[in-house]
């Protein structure tokens, strides 16, 4: 059984597609090699020989061997031995599983100094502080690592020198300090009745084996529960000779990326120090210098760093992170991976690379992150202003705002029509606050997750918006919102980042982002690319307008409840309300008709040539009563109802959870004259639009329907009437009539519903609360805890829940496509704008997605890559 | 083609097999024709036919031509003459689908009469008065069935008649009148511009083609849709010889049953008239004579008719109600069909027959409805009393009760407790009121459905109850209810009936039924059969004994909440709400343990030797706080917390939608330590009894859960307080853990959960609100309006719906099996005491199935009833 594999100098025995056997890290190592980068030469201690050990306990004699043998084969490479007194080698010991774990498992370095080789190392290094310091590294971390000593033990010992020697820093400790202090440190192994093993070999083997068993320590079971990785992979260990950078003049040590992170301008960009360690450049004690001033010092150090990049970029085809350390004139690159960039630059250096030749535009495509996407759209914080921070909170709709703190709708209203900026600032929104949310230029709310009103309608209305800051308290009363003590009062201005969560005090400097000639390149490469189409979730004639703008391909739903709220209508609405025959109320519903018209026409109009599809009324009537008792006050005095009737009423109306309640299709078929207007408004401004000439497509839409004897119903009324007016205009409409799919009963018979139905759009949203029996209005007492606890790993509210109501979804479009092959079928809940969801949806055969306008260009790319993906690997 | 079948005179074409062809009505008198039973002659017209008629538009000459065989067939049989103007031959022409569709399609009698034949049928019956009748009931059914004319216009030509001559009613018109009624019906004929055919074969082509469209009308095609009855099966037309019973005192009509309807005693029972047609036995105008008599007038014809019931009884293997004519001395049976019994008749009947060899034990059992067995069990209204009905609502709960009305809980109590007995009255009820339910004799609501907090509550503690009484006001305030201007005063007696949903004014008195020998053996064979196991829902020992003694084989559901709101406890549990901290929720904790153990313990020493699964605690905590202003005040002066703070408290829990708020496993995961007392509780018990040498398996169910991650962090919390508790005691305890499926996306994902569960108890209730969006509580303001509509033909939370929440189920049992072969799955909602519901879950395999006491009968014999179907139909 083959334990241990050798890289170095050009020849290694693995390669990158042996991640299983050698880790993520090792298998880099070798690949590096191969691609004859200098890589510090070493072996790989395999994930089978971990499986081995964890299951006998010990090293097998045949694995000693090996590793025997891997380091005989690193002393022949780099001219050093292995506890040499003169050239001492050492090694750094690392665990490195098939996928990162980040600060999971554990590292020893400086493997092979003891007693003896430290001199040999100070002499060779001529630098016996350095020599020292990394003994005393060694012993500490073989102390806390092999041994369990708890590292407080040596972290007091350091600090009670320093006290002792007056030294206020770790650097000002001097060689002999340090000597000292690996005496103090080897009295602390005695105390836990141990020993520092001064034989190298024992060290490594020791510390291999210590890595081995880190892959069952706690945390790092805990980080595989949550992130579902299986037990029985187990880690590999990486055995690797240490090169220090820090070994006079002619060394160093740098970072480099391989193109401009923030702009993804070709060229290396990045820092070095001279004569320094890697912790050196991160510590910030010297300021390193930009990587171009290596040209200069060590222009030839500079031209092989330059080739490598190049060469690891082409291998790897994209921009690469690089550290390197030069040691003694030689120049080691001792890690490579794909460097993190701004949405910028990802976009520049996709595009860049396809025209280089390097990539193909279905791997540009998938190079960019389409939920950052947005980011290019709204104007930012200035990153380079200086702000203050006030709180945080979550980032619920993208973009930066800045304006007054108003703190109710009407005092947002006011305030706006008197020309000021305005931040809405509430505990939580209703619809009774969308007024002052359309006049202000951002929301912040104290409660609510990213799904709540405010959430779901600054994302709508395409505005800045921060939810859901618990330590905002909003006193209305008193007219402040306040801050762990900070007050801030309304008419005060503040700055909220949606992008990021944060909220700044007073006045920040906000920038524009301006979409580039790059990103016009990608998006029509992602156009030609994805089959699932884009609509968008849009309630008036501007956004449908803005949705056009972003490539929205029709409207996947328009919500006639937001139009009820208007102010000009609202009382109408409750004049409907409150009628008490079917009569009365359809001479009540005459009135709202040339205005629900009107809506549609604006609506239709911009989209012309496209589908629109149009939801019939779905949320309980009880949400249309006046809230408070001066709404109530005026309601009566205008309609001379008297009080106590209206009490009455909303006391018939309400519920106990009005989520499950009478709304949706069941409204529809208790007061059918509802629909029939609505219908009736639909298909007359349909007609009207086609007399001047203009296509027109609309698709009506019946919500929340749990079986197809209510379609069957809804869709003959709907029917009745669209023929009725067309027979009164004498213009054919070429219109559809669908359902909503949004809770389990019309997923799990969607067979039978797709008979009566043209198409399907499927509301995530509530199928996501029915299936798990969440409500969000009320999920903020428990979800933060299970969020906490690892029960809810992600917000199934933002990431479409692939496991359960996923399922319920392909169950939908499987069963609903089988028995009507016509069937077209949407996907209108929040998810339709969430990339990784987009993905799925494509996969399960959803025609399209509709989300709030500013994530349709997140859509359109998500949609491109779940192509590109699907036809990378089918299945 | 063939389309017309003879029948008559012991020879007949089809057979009882020909469903298909003949419809049932036809495929009977087949059946019994060759069966030598004395039917009317006449031949069938087959749903092929019509099925050609439909098509085509008329009747082809070839089905024309097989119509007049048939009648020259009949004529040759009978040695009559259709048309003849001796003596006359005459039809029924009745449509006979597949399946009985009672009162929706068309029949038209005495086809073959005209302005001649009509006076020689009244010489031939001597009775010029019967033939005028029968001939203007053919042209009233003609005009009516074949052309449409609205029979309204009939009615009213018979009306102006009789107030013409002064006739009160239409047995006071003379056959002189009755000519003239004919001369007006043709008035009234000529009006519609329409003709009555004097031609018998015109009369019965368009009779025949009339039945075969009233297929096709709309009340049949709304039946049809309601019970999911193909469009394209067609109706079969029988044209069978009219005989008449009015004959002369040689003639007669009668009804009877092979044995007594009311209590299964064999022998014949029924009544019959001399010189008379069946509609006069139904007229009520003569009274029948009991059919013994018979015995006595006409000796031969009673042989006959014994010979002939025995015959017909012995082949259609059950207890049947015939109809028979005796025309001229000649015995007819008409129409035999299995005769409707109470259920102690149908148990009687079942077992008798068993013994008499004509069915087997497997069949016998099929023959009982479980539904009706409960109401063995409970007192009935005596059907012989004389009665005042008040008002009727939903039968809730089966059995009938006395009392005087109480109209509040603590009324109840202290009426009961001064040692009357009590009705309790109240709008509807909430968990505050188990303390006057548990007194009261029975429990009367104005509002809830079938599942209300009222209904449910009451079949646990198998009290009659009746609810949703929409008539009746309950004004508490005035001390009084009302209904339509009927007033009853706190205090005064009511009867209520359960099983009928009747409620009567004053003291009704009650008979007790009691379980019989029959009875007895049938259950035998019923637990014999069945490999479904039951179990009973219940909260208390008493409960428990009782559910034993009805046979239940273990508890699948101990709620313990409802012991959190025992008078002594509600106060604790409400601190327990108010403390501030973990620690001090801990201590409160403590005070409730000794009183949750002994709850335990009662119910293990009843069950000992079977399980008891117990709920932890499920419901949200607000349900617990206090309701009224009056205990506000109590609850804040016995603890000395101000009024404010509770208020505070009861915000901050207040919820837009309890039902998907925080309650079960979200519960046990924000406060583990609620559920480690009950654990240990739970546990504790166990040691007790274990150590009494009580065995004991108690099965401990997590509520609410919707991913595996919730139910492994709960086991392990589970697991670990158990572990302790039995090594405290040194005592063994065999306890399992598993979980309520109650939320669609534990359904869905129920194989990852079956791997941390010992077993699932699926929850009916709460996963057909969910499935369906509806809330129970909210659910009268639509269902109701649903089921007038056909939207909802069955209650799903009565019947389990087989194509939605049925799917789920089955899907949980599939997965959960796949995963853990050793999982048992019971079902613990309403659904699993309805015997249809109990049939699903016994074809899904599902393992038992747990009920409230007084359902545990039906379930029993519903399981066996679903073995015997399954071994008989396999698949």
């Amino acid at each position: 059984m083959k334990y241990v594999y050798f890289f170095g100098n050009g020849y290694a025995e693995g390669d990158a597609s042996m991640r299983d056997l050698l880790g993520g890290k090792g298998a880099n190592l070798h690949e590096m090699t191969r691609l004859n980068i200098p890589v510090p030469p070493g072996f790989t201690v395999s994930t089978e020989a971990c499986l081995e050990y964890l299951r006998m306990g010990e090293l097998s004699g045949n694995l000693r061997c090996q590793i025997e043998e891997g380091v005989r084969y690193v002393e022949r490479l780099v001219g050093k031995g292995f506890g040499s007194k003169d050239n001492p080698l050492l090694f750094s010991v690392r665990s490195g599983a098939k996928v990162s774990m980040p600060g999971m498992m554990d590292t020893i370095l400086n493997v092979g100094l003891n007693s003896e080789t430290v001199e040999a190392l100070a002499e060779s290094t001529s630098n016996r502080r350095f020599a020292y310091d990394s003994y005393r590294r060694l012993i500490q971390m073989f102390g806390d690592v092999v041994l369990g000593i708890p590292h407080e033990e040596f972290e007091d010992a350091i600090e009670k020198l320093k006290r002792e020697k007056g030294k206020g820093t770790d650097i000002e400790l001097t060689d002999d300090d340090l000597e000292e202090l690996v005496e103090r440190y080897f009295h602390i192994y005695k105390k836990y009745k141990a020993e520092f093993p001064q034989d190298p070999w024992e060290q490594l083997f020791c510390a291999v084996e210590a890595v081995f068993r880190s892959w069952n320590n706690e945390r790092a079971r805990i980080y595989r529960r949550i992130h579902n990785i299986p037990d029985d992979w187990g880690t590999a260990c990486n055995v690797q000779t240490m090169v220090f950078g820090n070994m006079g003049d002619d060394s160093g040590t740098g970072v480099c990326f391989t193109r401009n992170p923030a702009t993804g301008e070709k060229g290396l960009f990045g820092e070095f120090l001279i004569n320094a360690q890697g912790e050196d450049v991160v510590a910030g004690i010297r300021t390193p210098d930009p990587v171009e001033k290596l040209k200069e010092i060590m222009p030839e150090i500079y031209a092989q760093l330059e080739k490598y990049a190049d060469r690891l970029e082409r291998h790897y085809k994209d921009m690469q992170d690089i550290e390197f350390t030069i040691e003694k004139g030689k120049l080691y690159i001792l890690q490579t991976r794909a460097g993190k960039r701004t949405i910028a630059a990802a976009i520049r250096i996709a595009v860049d690379m396809v025209e280089e030749g390097i990539i193909d535009r279905a791997t540009a495509v998938l190079r960019v992150d389409p939920g950052k996407l947005d980011q290019l759209l709204h104007p930012m914080v200035d990153p380079d202003e200086v702000k203050c921070l006030l709180t945080k909170g979550l980032p619920a709709s993208p973009g930066a705002a800045v304006g007054k703190v108003a703190l109710s709708s009407s005092k947002a209203e006011e305030m706006a029509e008197a020309g000021d900026k305005v931040i809405l600032v509430r505990p939580e929104t209703s619809p009774e606050d969308v007024g002052g949310m359309n006049v202000a230029e951002g929301i912040l709310t104290s409660r609510g997750g990213v799904t709540s009103h405010a959430a779901v309608v600054a994302r709508g209305m395409g505005k800045p918006c921060v939810v859901g800051c618990g330590e905002l308290d909003v006193d209305e009363k008193e007219g402040v919102i306040r801050v762990n003590g900070v007050e801030v009062k309304e008419g005060e201005w503040i700055t909220i980042d949606g992008t990021t969560g944060e909220v700044y005090l007073g006045k920040v400097r906000l920038v524009q982002a301006k979409p580039s000639e790059h990103f016009r390149k990608l998006m029509e490469w992602v156009d030609r690319i994805r089959t699932l189409r884009i609509r968008a979730n849009v309630d008036t004639p501007e956004h449908a307008r803005i949705a056009k703008e972003l490539g929205a391909e029709g409207v996947g739903l328009c919500r006639t409840e937001h139009m009820f709220f208007e102010k000009d209508r609202i009382n109408i609405v409750r004049d409907m309300i409150f009628a008490e025959s079917s009569e009365k109320r359809r001479e009540v519903l005459e009135e709202l008709l040339p205005l629900q018209r009107e809506d549609f026409k604006g609506i239709f109009r911009e989209m012309e040539g496209l589908p629109v599809t149009i939801r019939l009324l779905d949320p309980p009537l009880h949400e249309f009563l006046p809230k408070t008792e001066e709404e109530m006050l005026n309601f009566s005095q205008e309609r001379g109802i008297p009080v106590s009737k209206i009490k009455e009423r909303m006391r018939q109306l309400s519920e106990v959870n009005p989520m499950l309640g009478l709304r949706g299709a069941r409204l529809g078929i208790l007061y059918p004259e509802i629909y029939e207007m609505q219908t009736r408004a639909i298909i007359e401004a349909a007609c009207d639009l086609k007399e001047g000439g203009c296509e027109v497509y609309p698709e009506i839409m019946v919500p929340l329907i749990f079986s197809v004897r209510e379609m069957r119903l809804l869709r003959d009324l709907i029917t009745q009437v669209a023929n009725k007016v067309m027979q009164e205009r004498q213009v054919f409409v070429n219109y559809k009539v669908g359902t909503m799919i949004e809770l389990p009963r019309a997923a799990l018979t969607a067979d039978q519903i797709a008979r009566e139905a043209d198409f399907f759009s499927i509301g995530t949203n509530d199928l996501t609360q029915t299936t798990y029996g969440i409500s969000r209005d009320d999920a903020a007492k428990f979800v933060p805890v299970y969020v906490e606890k690892g029960l809810l790993p992600e917000d199934p509210f933002v990431k479409i829940d692939e496991l359960g109501v996923g399922k319920l979804v392909k169950m939908a479009v499987e069963l609903g496509k089988a028995t009507n092959h016509q069937l077209k079928v949407g996907v209108c809940g929040e998810h339709g704008g969430h990339p990784q969801s987009v993905r799925f949806f494509h996969k399960i055969g959803v025609d399209y997605v509709s989300c709030s306008p500013y994530r349709i260009l997140g859509a359109r790319l998500a949609a491109a890559q779940a192509k590109v993906m699907e036809e990378l690997s089918p299945s």
